[in-house]
């Protein structure tokens, strides 16, 4: 143990129970809940008969403990510890039922601006071609929009969407299971490196841990609850990504998901969600950031195919058009049997269709012009 | 004109009026709504000035009417001309707004019974070999679980899917847009026969007519009113399958649509039914046939990935579990340390492990067994 008295500062009191404690620990958060953070803290740190019973938990940790040499670390890598509180806290944590003690973070990126107006792209590991594409493009697109890209720095989607984030400029918040001076998976060193040089990339867990699975798993609520909507591109039906949506979605944040072959396993975990969880399916950037973003800002465009000339047509007039083959001319006579009209009916009908330059009057009869053609198909 | 008076029979009454007036046409359904079926027609087929002025319409049809030309050419090819009040009239078909006059039909099937439990299976002629590949499992795994099969011949799904029910031995109706005489597209020339001959090709206009443009689009409420339910495999934002889709939702019929790569513009009309009309998303026939098919017997079974050995560890035991690495021991002080727990709970969440045979006692300390590996990844 250090000199410094970590009671002394909410800090220190933090980094202590990041330090002692695994992520969502039950029995640190009883001592929390039943004691306070500093005197819960406290009962650990003492010695002999004064030591909360419970604290037992704690002691092989407590003989590395070393709070000095922790805040030597995060000041050598050029971390800094944010905490509730603090003007970089984002507060959209503080919606979770457990928020991180604290949070290691590194990178020029403000976490409570950058969190405000923000996306979390998350996804398989075990992704494919299309859905890694679809990944790097969601993300630039959103970037283009103004959002945050968050993800966990994993193979596969979560790496595609910071890419598409950093090759747009646009800012990336990478939140991972270890500690932030590690960089996991070890074939994403460089590209973690760029998100902290450009972005963020944040821990809740103290430098030097290792990732582990139940750090993984406490690392996705961190994620669904650091934006404001969360983007499933590709999951297979176990992905850690689904459980990372329904945080999201007990938080009340919009989830989407991205549809994808029915004969993609990676997809599946999507269409689930969609079938059996009412998630909303999303299809490009516009649309995820109409689901996340601000009502009526960011309305997606209403989806249609190309407008053809004459899509107005009353039906008789539409009736006399499609009558007509592509490459040969008919009649009045032959056009009022095809279409089962009168002459006079047909004969206005050319009359609208010729104004409209779709029909033309030819030596042998009414044939379509080239803009017909291309209606009538 | 024949020697025969069609007003006294029904049939041939509803067969001059399908000869006489294209499909839905208001003019027709106006003089049938006011002076009933046998009367309105007489008010067509009077002469000089006893014909109604709106009959007008009718009188170049009515120049090569001829129906016992009809039933004859309908006896040759093997036809029969039902009506609503046959026993072999689909019922359901009485949900439309404007029913067909009549149907002809060919081929061996009981339209009225195939209609029972039937699906429509329809999407896009320019259709990708990912969806004609959908539309044939799906035909086939619906035949298996004793669905009829609707389409409309068309290239692209709706040939897909017509194959996967005949390659099942499967019943099948194609509604054409012309008369059951005739093959369109030419290329499928083939496939409508062998459905004719296996199952049942209808149309609600007389043989010899053309298919047209409205007469596609009149079709389609066919295939949207005859079977139980509606499913779109691949479609364009402009697909007339979103209108069949549509005319079958404005029945109450269930409808569904199969989801594809968001870059394949011919899922974007899928997508968009999903999105915006609230349309369930599919993946297999045993979603189809849980969507369209009895209440209770049809469900589908949930999905879920692979079980794993040890899915219901509790915290503890998974936080020690997920704390040893795949390919070296560790003793109980470091899984203390590594899992931030005491040497008693550590040690118990060992023999739990060591009993469902996911951990082992080596002479350096504990490690995974090839179960555990399996669990742990």
């Amino acid at each position: 143990m250090s000199a410094l008295d970590p009671l002394e500062d909410e800090r220190w009191t933090r980094m202590a129970w990041a330090r002692l404690s695994e992520p969502l620990d039950p029995v640190a958060l009883d001592l929390v809940r039943d004691h306070g953070l500093e005197r819960g803290l406290a009962l650990v740190l003492r010695g002999g008969g004064a030591r909360h019973p419970l604290a037992e938990r704690f002691l092989r940790r407590l003989a590395d403990f070393d709070l000095e040499r922790d805040l030597h670390a995060t000041e050598v890598m050029g971390a800094r510890v944010v905490i509730p509180g603090d003007e970089e806290w984002p507060c959209r944590l503080d919606d979770l039922a457990v928020p991180p003690w604290c949070l290691w973070v590194r990178g020029p990126l403000h976490l409570g601006e950058a969190s405000a107006r923000s996306v979390s792209i998350v996804g398989a590991r075990a992704s494919t071609a299309y859905g890694e594409h679809l990944a790097t493009d969601l993300a630039a697109g959103l970037v283009l929009r103004g959002f945050t890209i968050v993800s966990g720095a994993a193979l596969g989607i979560d790496g595609a969407a910071h890419r598409g984030a950093l090759a747009t400029d646009g800012d990336t918040v990478a939140v991972l299971a270890c500690g932030v001076d590690r960089a996991y998976p070890a074939s994403h060193t460089g590209l973690i490196r760029q998100v902290r040089e450009a972005g963020a990339v944040i821990s809740e867990v103290p430098p030097g841990s290792a990732p582990t699975r139940t750090r993984f798993l406490s690392r996705n609520r961190i994620i669904a609850a650091l934006s404001a909507g969360t983007i499933v591109v590709e999951a297979s039906l176990r992905s850690g990504a689904l459980k990372t949506a329904r945080t999201a979605d007990e938080l009340h944040r919009p989830v989407g998901a991205v549809p994808g072959p029915v004969t993609s396993a990676v997809s599946a975990g999507c269409h689930d969600l969609v079938r059996v969880r009412d998630v909303t399916l999303v299809t490009d950037a516009a649309e995820v950031a109409e689901l996340v973003g601000d009502l009526g800002v960011d309305l997606a465009p209403a989806k249609h195919g190309p407008v053809r000339a004459g899509d107005d047509l009353d039906e008789v007039t539409a009736r006399v058009l499609t009558s007509i083959p592509h490459y040969a001319s008919r009649t009045v006579d032959d056009l009022c049997r095809a279409a089962g009209l009168s002459p006079a009916e047909v004969a206005e009908a050319l009359g609208r269709l010729e104004l409209a330059g779709l029909v033309e009057h030819r030596l042998d009869g009414w044939g379509l012009t080239r803009r017909g053609v291309r209606r009538a198909g």
